[in-house]
C-alpha cells in the first residue's frame, strides 16, 4: 500500500508524480480532462437546482465509471455531497464497495465526511481542483471547519491514497465555479419572486456578512 | 449556538452535564434507553446480514425519529454507515437538511465520515456507546485511521454540538456487541459452506493477525 503523497506544484500546471516528462504531461491532460468533467457537473448540480457547485467523477481504467453532483438540496440528504454521491453511485454501478482500482476527481478540496467516503471505498488517487477557500470566497463561510479540521491534523497525511491538487488551469477552471454560479446558487437558497442581479447579491452578501441563521443552515449544503 | 461539551464521567454511569441531581439521572435515564435502542439496533444489523454491528438512532423531543443500523453490505455502499443511514432517513422523514433539535445516539464512536455528516446535518447532540478500540479488539484493525484522526486534533473540540461519552452500562452494553456479533459478522464476511466455531474463529484470527487483503477490504466497512 502506498504512503500518501501530496503533490503541489507551483509551475502553472496539474501536479503530477512521474520520473518522464513525457509521461508527466500525458497523465497532466489525462487529469485535466477528469478535473474539467468534474467541473462541468458542479455548473450542472446549480442549473439543476439540485444543491452547491460541487462535481465529482470517478474514474477506472480510464473510463469514467460515473459523474456526479451534489444532490443535497433534491434528495433532501446533507450527505448527498459530489463526492458521497458519485462513491455511491460507482459500487452501484461496479456492484461493489471496494473502489481501490479507482481515481475520484473532485471539483473542490473535499469536507471531512467526504475525505472519508473516499478512504472508506478505497479510491486509490484523489484530484481535487479548488481550495475550500474559494467557496468561503463566496460567502460559504460556514465551511471553515473544513479546512481547519483537515489541515495540519495528519488526517491527509494518514490517508493511503495519492493527494493531487490541481494547480494552473486546472485550478482556476475549478475556482471560477463559485464565482460563475453565485447568482443562481444563492437564488436557489432564497427563493425570491424578485430576480436578483449579481450586485443586488453582491451588495447583499456586504450587508449580511454573518448572514441569519436560517440562510447559514441553508448554505450548509457544501460537497 | 453551545462551544462543545465532552464529558466523560468515571462513575460508572452515562455522562451528563446538569446541575440538578434528578435532573441528571433523568438524563441519564432517557440517555441510556435511547443508546439501548442504537445498540439493539447493531446486533439487529448484524442478525439481517446488512452489515457491521452498528446502531445509530436520532431522536427529536424525547421521540425516536430513526432508528438504522450499518447497511453498507446490504446496499452496496461504503457510505452505508449507520449514523449517515439514520441521518439520510431522519431527514427524509423530516423533510429537511437541517436536524437542529435532534441528537443522535450511536452505539460506537462515528468515525470522520459520520461526525463529519453530524456536523453538517446540524444534530445538537451525540451520545455515543463503545470506544472505537471495542471494534478493533475483535480485529477490524483497520478503523485505526478514525480514531487517530479524532483525536488530538482539533475536530471533536471545534464541533458546534455536545457530545456524551456512555460510561458505565451503556459503555458496556455497546461494547459487548463486538464480542457478541463477531461469529455471525466474520461469517457474513467470510461465506463458508462449514460453518465455523467461534473457537474456529478466534484461532483463524489469531493466525491472521493482519488478515488477507481481500478479506481487509470487506471488513472495512465499519460505522
Amino acid at each position: 500500500m502506498e504512503e500518501t503523497n501530496v503533490i503541489e506544484t507551483k509551475d502553472g500546471t496539474i501536479a503530477v508524480a512521474s520520473a518522464f516528462p513525457g509521461q508527466q504531461e500525458a497523465v497532466r491532460d489525462r487529469d485535466h480532462k477528469f478535473l474539467t468533467r468534474a467541473v462541468e457537473e458542479a455548473y450542472k448540480g446549480v442549473e439543476c437546482g439540485h444543491g452547491g457547485p460541487f462535481g465529482a467523477v470517478v474514474v477506472r481504467d480510464d473510463e469514467v465509471v460515473v459523474s456526479c453532483h451534489n444532490m443535497v438540496l433534491n434528495n433532501t440528504d446533507p450527505s448527498a455531497h459530489a463526492e458521497v454521491t458519485a462513491i455511491r453511485e460507482a459500487c452501484k454501478k461496479l456492484n461493489r464497495i471496494d473502489l481501490s482500482d479507482c481515481e475520484i476527481y473532485a471539483s473542490c478540496e473535499p469536507c471531512p465526511m467526504c475525505f472519508g467516503a473516499i478512504q472508506l471505498s478505497r479510491i486509490k488517487r484523489l484530484v481535487y481542483g479548488a481550495n475550500a477557500e474559494a467557496a468561503i470566497a463566496i460567502g460559504i463561510d460556514l465551511i471553515d471547519f473544513i479546512a481547519d479540521a483537515l489541515r495540519g491534523t495528519g488526517f491527509y497525511e494518514k490517508a493511503h491514497l495519492e493527494i493531487i491538487k490541481a494547480d494552473g488551469t486546472g485550478a482556476v477552471i475549478a475556482e471560477q465555479v463559485f464565482e460563475k454560479t453565485k447568482e443562481k446558487f444563492f437564488r436557489l437558497l432564497t427563493p425570491s419572486k424578485k430576480k436578483q442581479t449579481d450586485k443586488e447579491i453582491k451588495c447583499w452578501l456586504k450587508k449580511n456578512k454573518h448572514f441569519d441563521l436560517d440562510f447559514q443552515k441553508r448554505l450548509f449544503c457544501y460537497g
